[in-house]
């Protein structure tokens, strides 16, 4: 062989520690997490023809160094690996990574272990758009029905869904993508904005922000809730007045209650016209979600964002725990796990609406949420991916939001990539005493 | 303040990555896990008034070493309190450890850091335990209800159980209490054992160290199962031949069927009169779980070791997907989340039957299953603790079974600590080319 038929080997994975000091504005605070610092643990796979792919982990700082080593012990899984292997067979680097039973042992597929895979495959499917010269959603939608069953790692799956009726629903999806995919990049996806609603901010900066958000074009609004019921009915009244009647408002509880406490709470709120309650209590707990559900109905129930694998949605879905599902970019198994939740959504006739945010969500996100329209669900009814303006400008391709709508990416690759300089200004632990 | 009034402060955690090359005699094989090595991320708190308290999180190997650096990462938290505050409310330093938002993210309450905030946990109540001078099963005996009650964290448990049930069950176990303390030290508990049915084994291991078995006084044996139908149905028949119609004989799947199939497969084995099937299916799969018990039924349903947190354990038990819960002493946070499991199983009417084996978890269980006894579900019916005759060796305070049954423990503490002599030769990575 000649030395050129190894230019496609992964030979190595840089890793970095990437803290952005947020606490100290109190962007991103809720009745759970009150001085995130929104943090990455950030990686690079390098090719030896020099190509690269990127990925990373969402985190809120303390820790960020464990997500690091993890990805750092997984490593000596993926460095040899060619990436025409990978290119033949999309399942390859997913069910590598998963499959590995010492690994395994440590969640099993969930936790930090299992974030720490879905950043490596994220990197390779990256690898592969940019190599094809592709934004992820369109190299994602140009896979036949029968490559994206390959992506689908079924087992545990099947009395839900299996892969015949996987294949169904990704054929069916054939029928006008071309059509859908020039929509999008005419309108762009519907965006719904958080900004306003940080349990931090002042009643000024609520009310403030609430009608920026509308003069912006934003169709939905989030507050966060759950710490002072009478606050809450404060703020959202406050919310509602700021917006009006013609526009959507969620709220969120970030898994601060039990059921009976979730039910009253929402019960209490509902005269404000509520779009969901996301989160109302554990992300585990499939069975409260469903009494919850009940209990609060005509108020759909949103969750997801901290559902850590195929399994739980699975469960999530055939209890009726949620009307809207809110996938995640890096809290899961990377793609391959994410279009496995996206054709059970499409099998339940559940909506779906992205989590954003953090560092990188809404930049990686929106190729999942455009990838559903154009190959899977079909459908944009009640869809949005939510939008919050922090942390863009640290990345190569920004996520971009116009009139309310989230514009179609063109860059390739999945948008996880940062600023040389970000990195190198925000390595954690920083060089300086101070903050940067 | 006198210097003096400082002697009750925790000053330091120690960590050490231990890992055994268990693989090498493929002692552990099951069907998910073909070559494990047995391995301990194991931590000492150091008092300064020298006092000390011991806890691990039991691995299978590779990523031991993340599992350490969850552990140094969190130390930070633990180092600087004060004894005297731990032993007056048992919930502060789990409190402490699982409310810090940063860290939750990473799970929340699952995989990596939340073992490792058990592990750290265990070791709180090891100090406390070694420093009044008992063993850990008379140490939790010896608590008010009021105090038991204190140390479980009923968030997302009240749909199920509240703090006042929790309270009535620990004070209808007042009653008798000293009787079964007696009766646990004089006939100890019964223990099952797993040692002749790894999957590794041939069949004249199998047979033999089944027959060794019953010799042995064992009423149980267990066998691995799920590689092969056909394999399964001769090893099982081999082993029900060798042991006889009298002891029972349960199977071990370790997660590796679907619905379906589970259901199948444990039909075609249920001639053999089986006493359970364990792990079936996904450990996070409650649904499958609970379809699985209705198509086996009568041959019930055994899960736990691998289920991460209380939630998970209550949706076990309202969704019916087990008729035998198996905790864990590393895998949740710890004896406080233990302690909410046992009362979540006694509240249920579920029996428990430990999971044992790997490093160092008969040692600690043990203690746990006593504890049950004495001061919660007040009933030995159908009940045994899983035995595994490896690596006992290497702990100063021995689990040991004589006559097939548990023999009490009455050494001070939570029996996690290692001989010095064995984390210094175990200590990964060795400091030769060659396996220790």
């Amino acid at each position: 062989m000649r030395p050129s038929a190894l230019s496609n080997i992964i030979e190595r994975i840089e890793v970095d520690d990437v803290r952005f000091p947020t606490s100290l504005e109190q962007h991103g605070s809720d009745a759970m997490n009150l001085d995130p610092d929104y943090s990455a643990a950030y990686l690079s796979l390098h090719c030896n023809d020099g190509s690269t792919g990127t990925g990373l982990v969402f985190t809120i700082g303390r820790g960020n160094d464990v997500q690091c080593a993890a990805i750092e012990a997984l490593a000596p899984l993926v460095v040899g690996l060619n990436v025409d292997d990978l290119t033949a067979d999309p399942g390859l680097l997913s069910r590598t990574l998963l499959n590995d039973s010492h690994f395994r042992w440590l969640g099993p597929e969930k936790g930090v272990i299992h974030m720490a895979i879905g950043a490596i495959v994220n990197a390779g499917w990256d690898l592969l758009a940019r190599r094809a010269g592709l934004p992820m959603w369109k190299f994602l939608g140009a896979m036949t029905p029968t490559q994206l069953v390959a992506c689908i790692d079924f087992r545990y799956l099947t009395d839900a869904l299996t892969p015949d009726e996987a294949l169904a629903i990704f054929e069916a999806a054939q029928q006008g993508k071309a059509d859908r995919i020039s929509e999008l990049e005419t309108d762009g996806y519907r965006a719904y904005t958080t900004t306003p609603g940080w349990l931090g901010y002042t009643d000024e900066q609520l009310v403030t922000l609430s009608k920026q958000a509308v003069a912006d074009g934003f169709h939905l609004i989030k507050l966060k809730v759950g710490k002072d019921l009478s606050e809450d009915r404060r703020r959202v009244a406050l919310a509602r007045d700021a917006i009006g009647p013609g526009i959507e408002l969620a709220i969120d509880a970030n898994q601060r209650w039990d059921v009976a406490t979730a039910i009253d709470w929402v019960n209490a709120l509902a005269e404000f016209d509520l779009a969901w309650i996301e989160e109302p209590t554990s992300p585990d707990d499939f069975v409260a979600h469903a009494a919850i559900a009940r209990g609060v109905s005509p108020v759909p129930v949103a969750t997801g964002e901290h559902c850590h694998n195929r399994v739980m949605f699975k469960q999530l879905l055939q209890l009726g725990g949620a009307q809207v599902v809110q996938i995640d970019a890096t809290r899961v198994a990377g793609i391959n796990e994410n279009i496995a939740i996206l054709a059970l959504a499409a099998k339940f006739g559940v909506r779906v609406c992205p989590h954003a945010g953090g560092v990188g969500l809404c930049e990686m996100v929106r190729h999942l949420a455009f990838f559903d329209y154009v190959a899977v669900s079909t459908s944009l009814e009640g869809r949005m991916i939510e939008w919050v303006d922090h942390l863009h400008e640290h990345f190569t391709d920004p996520a971009t939001v116009s009139s309310g709508r989230y514009v179609a990416p063109d860059r390739p690759g999945f948008s996880a990539e940062m600023k040389p300089a970000s990195v190198a200004q925000f390595r954690f632990p920083y060089r300086t005493t101070e903050t940067p």
